[in-house]
């Protein structure tokens, strides 16, 4: 569940961690590029990063593990952060969302993933701030997810090495969202799987699935939604920061949000027809259950009652005198069954 | 289910094929015109259409099957486009948009089909290019919904020979639509029988079938919602590449798209409606199946009992000794019976 | 169901009727009045209408029986209306919409009949042409709606002769959209019946005729909805075919309208609320049947237990051999019953 | 059931009363007032209203009993009012609106009332016409609720008697919504009142109850939404008859408006809570007595089939001849009574 | 459940407390600052803070217990309240609000509380008046939440001794609003709990609790919604009280606001998968219920006509004679049982 932040009573802009520590030490990765050349270095003094904001290259500026107060407020001090921006950074509980300040665009977004072993979802949250000629990126751990878009920095082909920090943050953005496809293709794969199992081996625990499922959409939902509002800002902004050529790209980016949204969507409507399914799935075998009681027990309550009468001990009945009475009541009772078989059959119970 | 892409990690703009490969070789089909003549072949190269670009025709160049990457480069290349457009084009999981670049426009649409035998839709993805005086067509397979369009050129009566590309795109527009009414006719067909069965023979297996329903129509409205926004975009546009004569007949096709959400939202209400419907037939067959065992039971149970007192074996039951006391106790139970039967009668329960 | 079109691959714009002919013979009623005149004729032949565009006078043109193709063509012709229109007026599986041309505007409209034999709403689709000096009428048959307006038309009294044609084509929808309430009234007193009945004699056939209420409402809701748009946008249009004399009346339609959806939003909630009466009314029988069941069971059951326990043929059961062992059980039996009753009136079930 | 009006085929603004006469013989009272004078009168001819207009006093006509055309028709044709707004004032089943005319503004109202003996709401229309100088309100009785505000007249402190007409159409309207609380705080009462016989004594009336409290519900919302409409264009008008020392106060009523429909949302949410609470409780009450014929089933019907073992009358039944075996089948009967139960503990059945 | 007011018939303005006294003598709490001095007391007497509005100073009058109408009335003569604003500050039954007049901002706030021994919300509303240099609080009581806030401007570092009026609003409002999340979490925690125990040991109580935390949630609903409205309109608003230096403070408590509502939504979509899932595993004891009694009741009644057969008394009934008659008999009837479980366990019902 996505916790609340608790720092009631301090005074707005305080810098204070809230949140579960990810990683121990915190690293400051740092890559500076143009068209010509790249340098690449890891650092853990914010000191050795204020010199890039100066020079002509932009620099990605990847800080990883943010509880530390003193690094994000060191940071901050030196790109000249607001310091309600600095509050939001080291709080990793915030919606997603954009802030335009004069010199930079402060972004945050959430990273999903899918725990295959525990089928739930963990989030991460990422904060950007773009600058002129750099890029800050607040990340609550090691992760790996950036990868693929070093490596294309480092072979310096493709566009990136030639636009600027908007395009890196957007490039930054694509990778997460290209990201949630993969939940979602994982939750579609669940969601596939429960269905069979459903329609083929009903079972109860289906129902626990059900409801772990729902609160995976609602957790999705709460990621995905505020995003699309995120990235249509972006576009539409007119801040200098973002440049004409970017555009289409992101643009683009719309695009997969909306496809993202559509999913979700989707999927919720398909987890209640699921939940539905399964209801009415207990609601038939109930009345199987009842059906097999029913003609057991019509069947036998009026012949037991039958041989109940001819157990009685009364001095007077001739029947039991009889040669063939208890042939008689045999075949009778024969009879009643058939014909309450025949009354079963017609109402197609049976 | 439409799945989300999964190219993770490449760089925006990498020409790659998502989807299922339809079709074993693809092929171009041209038809160029203007009313005087009218020019028609087939090819495999795409430098073939590279001339047309420059002629006095509207030239229609038709590619099926979409997944040969260098085929659609070479075109993209030649035509100008912008490379997020031919991802696109070679991403067969987008939803319906709509993009303006300088030169063209870029359409995506889903073509559905009802398959008959599984009572499922099938669908197919088709991109457009409208250019000032050419349309790229780009289909997953070699489909023919667009033959009888292809007649009326060549018969060259009627309007389509005297205008331009954006006629042309309309009108290639006009029977996707067109077809989706074919698809919501025979899901209407498919749903009016399930009605008739749920009214006259209800029958489990009518849960399952509900349940498909309401899958396809969720897939239907992730096709048809998102359309009513690409045309009505193309309607309002101030592109030059759409021109005022063809204005009324794009209001037309929105007209035929807002017509289809209606039916399709009537369609999912109705088929809300034939799921309570089962539920509560449901409930009235457990119901049903209650009553019978609860009449049984209750004539039958406390006649056993009676009959179960004679059984009693006491020295001292002077009943059993009475002339009449078994004809006695057979009319006690038979009054016991007919008593009950008021009762439910009485009840409504008969 | 309201049908969508089946006429894929044609071009736009090609007349052909859609829908079910419900007259033989077409004709054409011809009114044409001013504050001084008025001529009245019925004709079949569509040129004697033509000269009427050019006359001083205001013309309402009213084609009963919209299937003849060439009528239509033939005054589409004339009339100088544009050939998509011809092929909406042919079809009669429209919604209500409204089109603005230079010359006149175009109008689509539901008319609703309650059938009340059947229970049944019956729909037919009226459209509008209106011109500078005359209103094009097309019925789908022979109806009798408008006798009133044309009764008012003749006596010459009221407004009607004194204004133009778009005060004609409001009074008809003013008519129309009048019978909209009287279909409603009739709905709203079979809705009352059918709760009555399910308060007081509650039945399972209540069930269907609940699910068809929810088809109708479902249809007036189609036929209703757009319809607000349509007025709407007719007294916000600045053609000059609406004058500003009219406006007011428009505005009293739109509030008519909007009454409209009022009552058949209602009629929606209030068919739901019925449903979930009628399923808690069905889970009370079921509760009551169960209790019945219940009750005689829980105490029958024990007592046949004691009986058989005297039936037994052991040799040593000395209870069989007292005076009044027979009496006694019989007694203790009866202790048992009250000890149940008294049970089931404490846990309130009796 | 708010029923439309059925005047089907009569020409707009023919002056018709659609609704229940409430009141026998029309009335009207008048107040015309200034900062230094007060003049009270009643009477049943409309001339006598007439010189008001033109009087240098704020006139207050309150016609009682709206059923009297002609009297509407009389003073309609001296104030000048639009026939339409007349053929409005006449039909007491119109919607809550508000209508600009160059001199006059046009309002209509519902009033409820809350009838405790019957549990439901009563409703009543109020149109008011706003004058420059005058305000005319139709009734369609006799009612008390605008006492306190004549009293406020009388005593001519406060500023009602230093504001204008619009003031005075405030204040009317500011009542009437003050009545709107009463009704929620009954409604309110009923709502508690009833979900404490729920939690405690849950009965099978609630049902009922529950059903005709969503149904108030229906009718509160259809009377509060667009009264919101209306006072929102009330206060946004640019009409020169609302003077900006009033629109504080209409600003304020906005608010209370807002306050109600808050009220009525979420008493539709509690109704709603109410009615699943009510299930589940049925849903409990149905496995309590499920249960207990279960328990009682499952431990006699073993039983039972034991003791007819021994009742069976084979020569060879060695059981039958041993000295305990009697008493060895009571015990046995007893140790399979205690393990059920034991079974049912552990089952929390018990 | 938060009533309206009953004032009925009253003169919009009359200053009449409406609500629960919460305190028993008023009080009022003065902090007078600059950034170079504070000045802080307690009085009773309204008069004492008459001065501060012309010094150079930024007060906060902080008024607890609101039920004094004199205190209100003396006040709002000093600093010129509107008496509709005075009015809505006696009513503690308010939706929160704003109001703009031309020399100060009009606010209304609800403070919830979460009560952990009833484990419910408890509310209480705080109205704010923003003037030039001044801040009017008015409290139902003497609370404590603002003691934080307190200690801040008594430390003076910080931003709040050197900015306005505004900047003290926007800290009481962001104090109140982190107040939420305390509520929030303690709501998360007991719908946690209340899920685990649904989870391993449901039991029919949780059925109240969730209706509970239904009524909780709507409550919640009712406080945050219009608030967003209210943060909304405050930072968008264009009037001189709001300095330019605030606005990113009020975009941040935007912010929080907007978090506040997601998790409420989320909340309210968990509470309904809570009583889903609560209705689900009822239907799952009731179908296990059903399934023990069907099996017993099966198994054990067929058996039981067995033995009944042999337990009449006809004279000629040959297999009661046979040797091994008996042994027969019960080896059959052990037959019946094991093809009994081997059909259940078929079933699944094992």
């Amino acid at each position: 569940m996505n916790r609340p932040r608790s720092k009631t009573g301090l005074s707005p802009g305080s810098l204070i961690f809230v949140g579960h520590r990810k990683t121990d030490q915190p690293a400051i990765d740092i890559m500076a590029y143009n068209p010509g050349e790249l340098k690449e270095f890891r650092t853990d003094k914010p000191e050795d990063t204020f010199a890039l904001k100066d020079e002509a290259v932009i620099a990605w500026i990847d800080i990883k593990g943010v509880h530390s107060e003193e690094l994000v407020a060191a940071l901050g001090n030196h790109f000249q952060i607001h310091s309600l921006v600095l509050e939001d950074i080291l709080n990793t509980r915030q919606r997603p969302k954009i802030e335009y300040y004069d010199d930079y665009i402060f972004l945050v977004l959430k990273v999903l993933n899918w725990n295959d072993k525990s089928k739930t979802i963990e989030n991460e949250q990422i904060s950007l701030i773009i600058g002129p000629n750099y890029v800050l990126s607040f990340q609550e751990r090691e992760a790996d997810i950036f990868d693929p878009l070093r490596a294309r920095i480092r072979k310096g082909k493709g566009r990136i090495r030639t636009m600027g920090s908007d395009y890196l943050a957007y490039a930054m953005m694509d990778v997460a969202i290209d990201n949630y496809f993969l939940v979602l293709e994982a939750i579609g794969d669940h969601m596939e799987m429960l269905e069979e199992k459903l329609l083929i081996h009903p079972d109860r625990n289906i129902l626990k699935e059900i409801y772990v499922l729902k609160r995976e959409n609602l957790l999705l939902r709460k990621a995905v939604w505020p995003l699309r509002e995120v990235v249509s800002q972006l576009d539409r902004s007119e801040s200098p920061l973002i440049k004409k050529k970017t555009r289409p790209f992101l643009r683009d980016l719309y695009d997969h949000t909306l496809h993202a949204i559509d999913t979700v969507e989707t999927y919720r409507d398909m987890t209640s027809g699921l939940q539905e399914l399964y209801l009415s799935t207990l609601g038939n075998k109930t009345n199987d259950v009842m059906k097999v009681l029913t003609i057991i027990a019509t069947i036998f309550i009026p012949l037991t009652f039958v041989v109940g009468i001819y157990g009685m001990n009364f001095d007077n009945m001739p029947e039991l005198h009889w040669q063939w009475g208890y042939f008689a009541v045999l075949g009778f009772m024969g009879l009643i069954s058939l014909g309450m078989l025949w009354f079963f059959r017609r109402k197609k119970w049976l």
